[in-house]
């Protein structure tokens, strides 16, 4: 945890923030800090600081906060990403906030299997946890936002064209395509198939709503590491 | 498991491939491949190519392999990596050979704790599993050389210069450095830190031994996630 994340329901009316629970637990025990050190803070979704630590003890850490610089700017880049198996899931949500993604869509796909769908890593409070910790990690305080797509065909048709306007829009899958395109520098959204792959309809619906097919070479990634080898190729 | 990886040890007299253990349950439970089926197979550090199934059951199966092709190219890049802690050490063996980085040098630093020199997963028969799910993954063939160095001074007196020779050798450290350079297209070496970075007694070193800051922007990344970003970014 390198940034501490509160609401405002962790501030009480003289302005303090009151910090309860894991929070405090990991500021005591991986960070043993004590009265009058600071801590870096974020208000989730607001602006970043430091607190200076008022009191603490084994009930609760009182901290109170300065706030004065903005978070880091997200990538311009909206990704999508075919459901992969649960595990892999938790920590794409991780990652995705991690790196600075601003938008995250699931979608499914022929090869997506179905019960990937009933897992609670997609129920919304853990979904924004495992968001908060991609956060924390690299100091940012703006939950991506995750849509679910459980229709491959209506979302190509009918979401996909609005996603990619004013977009350059790539297809990650692996063949004979050109390599994917370095420091684009411009908004993009990239589509990261299922293990297994997208199947060649999938592909050819893709390919005709606007997005362009590139490859990563002649290794097969995990969905996770394809990801982050992209989004370090292109921003 | 995209490759099925054999030893010369499992082969018999008669030229098939006798496999058992957890790659037969794999073959029966995830692939239900059956016989007169293909399946993909690459001899460790040798060839690749596929195998028909002359028999299979729970015992195990007998593949009679045809090796055509070459394992793909390494990416020209020794990887020297500060000691994580055991979970992401298991992760960051998986990825640096799925992602074909021929070979990885693990140091200890001055913010590397001294009990991650202990575990297990550093046992060498441990670190050979590891390397081998990410082969499987990438359908690789060829073993990475992992190298332990556990005295920070000696590695960048005695041994680094040696390593990076016909390099460019980088140094991912946050802070006011230039952008990590995209697709760098020779051969380097590049330097990462343990959570919590290098002290700047280390960076000095580094850098006096002929390492170039290089930043990745203003988020701080977990070190899996730093290596993959900067794997995509440079090749």
């Amino acid at each position: 945890m390198n940034l501490l994340l509160f609401t405002e329901q962790d501030r009480s009316d003289d302005g303090l923030l009151h910090i309860t629970g894991p929070r405090l637990q990991h500021l005591r025990q991986i960070h043993g800090k004590t009265v009058g050190e600071d801590v870096r803070v974020g208000r989730i979704n607001g602006m970043i600081g430091s607190a200076r630590i008022v009191s603490i003890d084994s009930h609760r850490a009182l901290l109170d906060p300065v706030l004065d610089q903005p978070p880091p700017e997200k990538i311009p880049l909206t990704l999508v990403v075919a459901l992969p198996r649960p595990k892999m899931l938790r920590r794409i949500l991780r990652t995705v906030a991690e790196l600075g993604v601003g938008e995250l869509h699931l979608i499914n796909t022929y090869r997506v299997e179905k019960s990937f769908w009933q897992t609670p890593v997609l129920k919304e409070s853990n979904v924004h946890e495992y968001l908060l910790q991609g956060l924390e990690q690299s100091r940012d305080t703006v939950v991506p936002a995750v849509s679910c797509h459980r229709r491959f065909k209506p979302f190509v048709e009918d979401d996909l064209p609005g996603l990619l306007a004013g977009r350059r829009a790539l297809l990650a899958h692996p063949g004979d395509y050109p390599p994917c395109p370095r420091g684009v520098a411009v908004p993009a959204l990239l589509v990261i198939g299922p293990e297994g792959g997208f199947i060649p309809y999938e592909v050819d619906k893709l390919q005709h709503a606007g997005c362009e097919p590139v490859s990563l070479g002649p290794r097969i990634l995990r969905v996770e590491n394809a990801v982050t080898a992209l989004l370090g190729r292109l921003y």
